[in-house]
């Protein structure tokens, strides 16, 4: 809604009245000058620029080795002008120039996937009526556009204008994830893609899709229908097929995202059971089987050629060059109930250690994947539990208490690392204070320059005991980017609370108007408060 | 969507099948029984009525003092029949005879608003083709028309149904509300129509407005229109108009809903002074005033000509014969400072005890809300620090620790009693114990029988410094539902955790069918997810 500033007053006339306007405007700083995750260099001035969306382009750079007709960036110029320019936006009436937003990028890489390597980096100079925007790829000039975004925004009568602005930007991880749980609840696909959107915003580049667990299986599979349509809580409602699935990797790709699969075995698999026989472990109670089952069968040969199979078709589903599989929380007792797994242990030499078992169960699954070309995430419990380390790549850290010390020891074993511990954001507890996910140091462990590089990044889990459509966004955002902003800006120029408060809550309002419910930081208003209801 | 049980098989001809399967449907008895809150005496038997949403009608009985043309209950027959057959409703293909579901009324108070002494009282039965359900007045018809609505369940093809039932009905307690805080944060309308709307599906009776508070004065005032031009976040997307006020209460009374404006004085007033100079106490460091404000000015008469003429209007615009005054958290130390605060104590004999200048005040303001034939309830408070109780009425009991030990205070001073203490939804925490809010045994203090009938009820109170339209819906729901069948249901009958459990799953699933953003209680699934993402 415009509020005109006099508007006790018709007797303006219109052109002096605005002329009038813009002068005064030049001279009033912007109190918030807002880009969330904060970029590593920021110079801005508070000579402004009126934008006027009537005559406002994006366009390659005569240099760019990418040019109309790029899939990523056409659509991401398609999508950036409605955020600068919301439907909803108030009344404007500025009679402005033509502005540019010059995008010039170095590899053509508009139909691949953004992956473990991709430069993010970009440099962006703001000029009158003129953006020049450079990446090296087009994944690093979607971080760009993001942040070019971020720094338009209105006056009070709802003229568009964006300050001098020079840029030099770049992660300071690589690996910046969200992990979202299927399983315990199902998530309808819309509510994975509204993740994503708001992913993109806090530059977030990796979607860990926790898709199966105890629960329910609600992945599709075409070589195993039977785990979905009988394993999944309903066999059609609360499923993803596999036109889900690729929309999810195609809407992520969009916006630079990475869709990393978790396939977590051989805990956390009941309901793989459902649809796939002989594959759990029978429990037994003395020489009785019970008629309940634990994890998967390790003694079966049965077992590695269904996971073969089963990890065949995901790898080709999924692009993304590294996979999940969990191996985290494998409860023994079933194992040891059962004589058959008894024997087999006998038989490897494993005497009465069932370490020795998980871990010649996880190097198997890990052969495997090793063999389809993935690199393999596993959570740290297979990290912790076993002599052998050396078939692991990456390990992610989730467990709470000195989860420093944990990357110091991973670190040092020569492993590469995701820190999770620190960002379980489902939790409940003291919700609202943010600064709990923005104070963490993910490097503040004692070890060498090369050791530190080993951790490649980290991760906001989401699990899914008690949170579903209903409760996802407000529960994931903003404090999500708080945990964004360590993973991306400078540490040195964002260790203070105080002063990115006020930028965060100002993110939030931009969450809002882009139709994110992401819920409040403290007392106050949005000047677009959510609609969605 | 539609699933054939027997979608392998195309060979079924459909009338055979229908047969069949209604026989087969007959017998198979109801896994969840659910009625939340739980009625007072519930008979149902296995027997079962198919409904057909194209020979289903509502009507009024013969007998009835209220007939087509009772815009109540007219609009709650078209209400109820979406929520019983919705639009996203999977295929049903019986071919059941009519049903009709007989209103009958005692009293014609079609058009009046639901009050203190209204009863709630219902009686319902169900038979083949026909529901009989009478009460005293129209509110006790809507209390019985949402039970019919949760009687009514579809199996797995798709068909409705609804058992042999015969309940009596009626609540526990007279007072059963949910306080929502608009100061904090700004409510969009929409959202306070939609926890109205949710509020009826468990029987709430009293939306508790806290309009206005420190932060922002959002309620647009005839009288004072600075209060909200000065004193809201924004003065035009901020604020509740005149119009606005008069849709939540009309939208209120339809489902039975009494609404009680809160305007909380002589504290948390500070949006109050931004549109009303002299109001507030300037606060002072030694001789000198700070450029502060404190409480409203207790020494000036003008304060009380203008607390006259405010509540003057807010009476005659909330048509509740409550009103609520708060008098919660007065900090003496602005008064203390004020030199000419201090001359009106020595001048009322007050000496140095502010206690009695709030007495003084807060017995001001109830003698003017007296005058307007308004009932006052204030929060706890004002009956703690006071010696003369004798003005007070309703005493809101909201302080943590031994709330049952404040509740007999009150009563033996023959006062009535809201209990609010247990039900701070709004307080981060273990927050998926909903337990915690169905455990709470309001009548549990030594007291008379006279003195347990002053606890005339509770309240859900949702304070708004961390919520807003984001997370308002799923912090609420399911969690005060729980309170919900405290304050409606026997105890007795209600006191087990774990035969609730199932119930209150099933009524979270019938809010998501619904559309209310209700979060999960545990890991899961609802036959229809929730879809407003």
């Amino acid at each position: 809604m415009f509020i005109p500033a006099y508007s006790h007053s018709g007797r303006h006339v219109r052109p002096n009245y605005n002329v009038l306007l813009l002068i005064i405007l030049q001279f009033v700083p912007r109190t918030v000058e807002g880009v969330w995750p904060l970029p590593q260099t920021f110079t801005s001035s508070t000579e402004r620029y009126p934008l006027n969306p009537q005559a406002f382009y994006f366009g390659y750079g005569s240099q760019s080795a990418v040019r109309e007709g790029c899939s990523v960036l056409d659509a991401a110029f398609t999508r950036y002008f409605s955020l600068i320019f919301p439907a909803n936006g108030i009344l404007r009436f500025n009679q402005a120039g033509p502005f540019t937003v010059e995008v010039s990028v170095g590899h053509d890489d508009c139909e691949g996937y953004p992956g473990e390597d991709s430069s993010e980096k970009y440099s962006l100079s703001v000029s009158a009526g003129h953006a020049s925007l450079k990446a090296e790829t087009v994944w690093g000039a979607l971080r760009g556009l993001e942040t070019f975004s971020q720094l338009v925004y209105q006056d009070d009568s709802g003229s568009y204008f964006v300050n001098k602005t020079e840029i030099e930007d770049f992660p300071r991880f690589q690996f910046r994830g969200i992990l979202l749980d299927t399983s315990r609840h199902y998530l309808p696909v819309q509510a994975i893609l509204k993740t994503l959107d708001a992913m993109a915003y806090s530059k977030f580049n990796v979607f860990h899709w926790h898709i199966v667990d105890d629960p329910s299986f609600p992945y599709q599979s075409w070589t195993f229908p039977d785990l979905s349509s009988k394993g999944a809580f309903h066999p059609v409602t609360h499923i993803y097929t596999q036109s889900d699935v690729r929309r999810v990797i195609s809407h992520a790709r969009m916006r630079g995202i990475r869709v990393l699969p978790e396939f977590d075995s051989p805990g956390h698999t009941a309901s793989w059971g459902k649809g796939q026989s002989n594959l759990l472990t029978p429990c037994y109670k003395g020489s009785t089987p019970t008629g309940t089952f634990g994890p998967v069968n390790p003694a079966l040969p049965s077992t590695y050629h269904f996971m073969m199979k089963l990890f065949k078709e995901v790898s080709s589903v999924f692009p993304d060059s590294y996979i999940h599989l969990g191996g985290d929380e494998v409860n023994f007792s079933c194992w040891k109930s059962n004589p058959d797994v008894r024997a087999f242990m006998h038989k490897m030499g494993f005497g009465v250690d069932f370490t020795k078992l998980e871990a010649f169960y996880m190097e198997s699954i890990v052969n495997i994947t090793s063999a389809l070309n993935k690199t393999s995430i596993v959570w740290q419990d297979v990290f912790d539990y076993h002599e052998r380390r050396r078939f692991l790549s990456v390990v992610e850290v989730w467990k709470a208490g000195c989860y420093l010390c944990e990357v110091r020891k991973v670190a040092k074993a020569g492993l590469r690392i995701i820190l999770a511990a620190p960002w379980y954001l489902d939790q409940p507890g003291p919700t609202h204070n943010w600064a709990r996910y923005y104070t963490v140091w993910p490097l503040a462990f004692k070890g060498t320059e090369e050791q530190k590089k080993l951790v490649i990044g980290g991760e906001v889990c989401m699990w899914g005991e008690y949170v579903d459509a209903t409760n996802l966004s407000p529960r994931l955002w903003p404090r999500a980017s708080a945990a964004a902003e360590r993973l991306w800006s400078d540490e040195k120029q964002t260790s203070s609370v105080e002063k990115a408060s006020p930028r965060l809550m100002d993110f939030r309002c931009k969450l809002l108007r882009r139709g994110i419910q992401a819920e409040p930081l403290d007392v106050g208003h949005c000047q677009h408060e959510y609609q969605g209801i």
